[in-house]
Formats: C-alpha cells, sequence, structure tokens
C-alpha cells in the first residue's frame, strides 16, 4: 500500500508549533494501526522537537520533519518577494505538494500567504480559471458552505458557475450532501435583480443539472435555506468579515450591559453557559477554517485561532479529500459541464 | 413668510394609515406657533379623515389632504408600470415634490417603489449622476452613514466619489458633524486591496479636501472608526442585509437557549431589560430609515416598521434637509470637486 503524506505546517496559527503538534499527535493516535499515511511537518526542527518530546505513546514512525528556517508571521501583509522566501514553512509546505512529495497540505497560517503562494506555485486544475476560498458558516439549519470569500477580487460569471460546482462536489464527496441547494448572493429574490454579473450567472446557473434555487438575500444567508451560496470573493469577503463584526459588536454590547446593574450581572450569572454555546456555534474556528478548491494540490488554511481539534480535523478533512479523489471529480465535473453549456467559456 | 409644504404619504408603512396620522398630529403639536409650515398628507382621503379623527387639541390648517386611490402595498415588487399608475399615494407625493408643490417627500412604504419613481419621476440634481441610497447603522460609538444601499447595482469609480461628497454634505448639514471621517469599504487596509473599483475610488479619494481615512473592512464597520462609510449599492445592500441576519440568527439562538433549561430561564428573567436596549440599538428603525441622496428633490423613505416617533422624525429632517438648503451644496461640493479633479470624469 502506497504510504499518503500530509504536509502540516508547524509554524502557522497564534498557539503555533505547539498546538499543531498537539493536533498532530491526537491524529496519530487515534489512526495507530493505519499504516497508510505519514504527517511531515514542516517547520523549525528544534522547537518541533521540543513540543514532539511532551507526547508519549505515540507512533512516531508516522512522523517526518523538514526544517524550516523562517516563518510568515499572522499579521505580516502580501508582499510579492514571498516566494522568493524559500525558507518559509508554508512554502516549504507548498512546495512538496508541488512536487509530489505530499497529496495535501494543512496550515493554520496567514490566509493570505497561504492563498497567494498556493496559487502562484500550484496553479489551478485542469479546467478550472481560477480558485475560490471556500468557508462552512453557522446557519439556523446547522451549516452551509459559502464560495467564494477572498480568494479574487474581480469575478467572471464563468468563475462564479465554477465555484458553484466546486463546492458542489466538495459537499457531496467530503459532507455527504446529497445534491446540495445551491443559492446565489444576490439584492433581491427575483431573477431580474442583481448587478451585471449576478444577473448573467443566474442565468447560467439555471441552465445546469444542478439544484439551483435562485437567488438568496443577505438576510436569508443565515436562515439555512441554501447549503451552498455562491458570490464573488469582494461581495463575500466583504459579507463574511461584517458578519464577524456584528457578533462581536453584540457581544461587547451585552457586555457593557451586563456591567451596568446588579439585576443584569445576576441575569448573566445564569444564561452564561447558554451564551457561551451561541458563541461557540457562531465561531468559525470550530468549522475548521478555509478551503482553496480548485488550485492543483489540496490546500486547508485552519483558522489562526485553530485549537488541536481543529488542526486533527482539518488532517481527517484532508484524507477524506484525497480519498474521495474530489481534484479529480470538480475537474470532471466542470468538464462535463462545459460541454453540455459551450457558451460558458464566453462570460 | 413662504409656508413650505412637506409630502407625506399616509399608506406607506405597515401600520399606516394610523401610525403616519399620529406622527403627522405630534410634529404638527410640537409645532403650533409655527406658521411657516404645511404637511401635505397623499392618501386614501376616507381613512385619513377617519384617523384624524381621533385627535384633538392640534391645528388642523396646518394640514391639507390630497386623495390617492391605490397604494403600492409593502411586499409588491418593482414593477415597470408603476409610473403609470398615476393614484398611488407614492407617485402622488413625488409628482407634488416634482411640481414644486412640495418641498419633500416622507414615505415609510416600499422601499423599491419609492426609489424607483423618485429616481424617474425626479431625477438627479444638477453635477450628480447616479442618487445613492444612505442608511444611518449603529455602531459601538454612535452611528454611521453607509451609502450606497442599494440605489444602484453596479457602480463606477466616480459615482463611488459623488456617494462620499453626497455624504459629507449631507452628515455636516443635517447632523452637525465637522468634516467627518470618510472610509471606503474594502477587503483589507492597504491602498493596493481589493477589486478595481475600490482600487479606482481609493485613488481618487485620497487626492481630494476631504477626511478620507482610507479603507475600512467589514470587521470593522460596526467599530465606528469611520462617520461615513461609501460602497456600491450591490455590497453594501449586502453588508446591509447580511447584518440584519446575523442579528436575528443571534436572537433566535438566544431565544432557544433560553428556553432550554431552567437556569437560562431565570438568566433572561435579570437580563431582559438590557437585552431589550440592545435590540433597540440594533433596529434600523430607530434611525429614522434611508434618504435617496442626490435625487432632484427630498425623498426620505421611513422604515416598513416605522413608529409615530420615526415619521415625526422623518418630518424633522426633511425640514432640516430644506432649512440647510443640502440639495444645493450637495451640487456645489460636487462643482467643486469636478474642477479640482478633472480626471474624476472619465473614470
Amino acid at each position: 500500500m502506497e504510504t499518503v503524506k500530509i504536509a502540516v505546517d508547524a509554524m502557522g496559527g497564534d498557539d503555533a508549533p505547539a498546538i499543531v503538534i498537539e493536533g498532530v499527535v491526537d491524529y496519530i493516535r487515534e489512526n495507530q494501526r493505519d499504516d497508510g499515511f505519514k504527517i511531515t511537518l514542516v517547520g523549525k526542527e528544534k522547537e518541533i522537537n521540543k513540543e514532539l518530546k511532551k507526547y508519549k505513546n505515540f507512533r512516531l514512525d508516522r512522523l517526518e520533519i523538514i526544517d524550516a528556517l523562517e516563518e510568515i508571521s499572522m499579521k505580516e501583509h502580501f508582499l510579492s518577494y514571498w516566494r522568493k522566501r524559500e525558507e518559509t514553512s508554508i512554502k516549504k509546505a507548498i512546495d512538496l505538494v508541488k512536487n509530489n512529495q505530499a497529496k495535501a497540505m494543512v496550515s493554520a497560517g496567514n490566509t493570505g500567504a497561504v492563498m497567494a503562494l498556493a496559487k502562484t506555485i500550484l496553479g489551478s486544475i485542469k479546467n478550472i480559471d481560477r480558485p475560490a476560498l471556500a468557508i462552512m458558516i453557522p446557519t439556523l439549519k446547522g451549516n452551509s458552505l459559502l464560495v467564494d470569500v477572498g480568494a479574487n477580487t474581480d469575478s467572471k460569471p464563468h468563475n462564479l458557475v465554477q465555484f458553484a460546482l466546486m463546492g458542489k462536489v466538495y459537499l457531496e464527496n467530503v459532507f455527504g450532501v446529497k445534491n446540495p441547494r445551491i443559492g446565489l448572493m444576490n439584492i433581491g429574490e427575483e431573477e431580474v435583480k442583481g448587478n451585471e454579473l449576478t444577473k448573467t450567472t443566474h442565468n447560467l446557473l439555471k441552465q445546469l443539472d444542478i439544484n439551483f434555487i435562485g437567488n438568496v438575500e443577505g438576510r436569508d444567508v443565515y436562515l439555512g435555506e441554501a447549503d451552498l451560496i455562491v458570490t464573488d470573493g469582494f461581495t463575500g469577503n466583504v459579507a463574511l468579515k461584517i458578519s464577524e463584526g456584528v457578533v462581536g459588536v453584540m457581544l461587547s454590547m451585552l457586555k457593557r450591559e451586563i456591567m451596568s446593574n446588579i439585576f443584569s450581572k445576576v441575569g448573566f450569572f445564569f444564561l452564561r453557559h447558554s451564551l457561551g454555546r451561541i458563541k461557540k456555534k457562531l465561531d468559525y474556528a470550530e468549522y475548521g477554517g478555509a478551503l482553496l478548491l480548485g488550485v492543483n494540490g489540496i490546500v486547508i488554511i485552519g483558522h489562526g485561532s485553530s485549537n488541536a481539534k481543529a488542526i486533527k480535523n482539518a488532517i481527517y478533512l484532508s484524507y477524506k479529500f484525497i480519498s474521495q479523489k474530489v481534484l479529480e471529480k470538480i475537474s470532471l465535473e466542470i468538464e462535463k459541464t462545459q460541454i453540455s453549456l459551450p457558451e460558458l467559456k464566453n462570460v
């Protein structure tokens, strides 16, 4: 049996490398009997070894370490010379995927850096013009996938159609969602509503053999009526960040109100577990971060505040991605669609 | 002294005409000694008179009624034949402004209908290419103006610059905000971030003699760092509606959690006033609805769920708009800018 290797960026995340190593060890412990996998930790070897010493009773032979002298901090903004920084853990991990020394890479590091390096180093899979960043968001009915939340700034209708198809294949194969309900983020329910991009995209999506439920307004995103919401990367990024902003402000206001008088302090005491559960439900970190769909390799980007469980789950996710041959299926799905709808290439 | 007339759509709003009449009567009572104004109620005369009978002790001579046989319901979607429906209260009220029989119109009716009819019947003021819908949103520091939240679907950089200048003049003259901090909604803080629209707009805004503070990310909108946030109507509409969605879902989750056990029920009892205050703070209705900035006439669109106070405040707002000559000042500001930055017309 072939050994399937996953590269994990040991230096990525607010609490790296400690949390990353903990998540990796947890994964190995849960899969002790499986000889088919290996985790390649990429990062500062000394620090990794120091962390590894904390753990016993796990198969060390399931691990290998690749030393990387540099790291890209969480706060750094994208700079064009990143690609030339050969020694960063993110670049080295992506290079492993590029050179087929790993089948996937997981990083809870700087999202912008992982995205930019993955796009330039790996390129897109066959039939995909632009990769897209996909994220699971919590809704009243469970959760939905929002694509694209920022891999692209300006998109064309055929890009959005590809986002829809990639998201569909992903939801079906990795999460077992059958025939996912696909909605288009728009500013009105009727077909004629929207900007040039959404009007043309709407017209294309309804011609496809998918479960297209039409436009979804911002107000309805969190109701969970669609399993997949397609949007351009600019709008998706604003939508995602403004949601985080609203949650943050509501919690701040609540805190301020609670501290304002004795009655509300008493109230908070009794409600604190409920509020904790809601906060957890709305915390994107719980959903394992984002996926860069469509690059020529599997790239899973964890939230910067990922805990060990999130890292472990990201590794599980990457194996599911590999075993289900999601990249190949996405490529086939797009090809099939382009044959059935030739006009797609021209918009 | 000239009598300044305001047309009020008596049939607009979820609880029209009762709430509208109550708001109008309240306004008249608070301004009994002022002979310079008159309110023209537009709507079904019989229903209006029936409502008016509920009130005593107010100057009936400050009121006039214009009968309108039809109304556009809150749920109706925009239809091109609206303009031909001569007898709707919205159209008749806007016609009064067009014919200079009223200086402003206030409606808490169907936003899409008011906007579409105002744009086609009144047109734009001098130097403005596209009107924009402006709304006050609550922030941690008070409130900020968000422009455009849906008057346009596709915008050009020079449109966004005009939105910024209109918002600036409005905040300065109607709300007394001195040299308002103006931010551009974008997906990154750095100047080079964003889509083609925001990158070009950023470059234009920074050349102007305004207090431009740069890009504002979705996450930061509700922190209140900017007094005015400029965006295209598509993004603004998604941002506004997704915010409403998040608030709704958080309150639903809280309700579900509260009902789940006795401790949280007790907690809710003590916290209920605090939660009520937060809900009120986040309720857009409290901020009097939206303004259609840039049409050739003053059009104030109240929230559908406006109460009497909101209607009364919308009337106050419209008088301030008139007395401060905001439309004229907007036109001058744009003209001045176009002289100082001639390239503005070409983008």
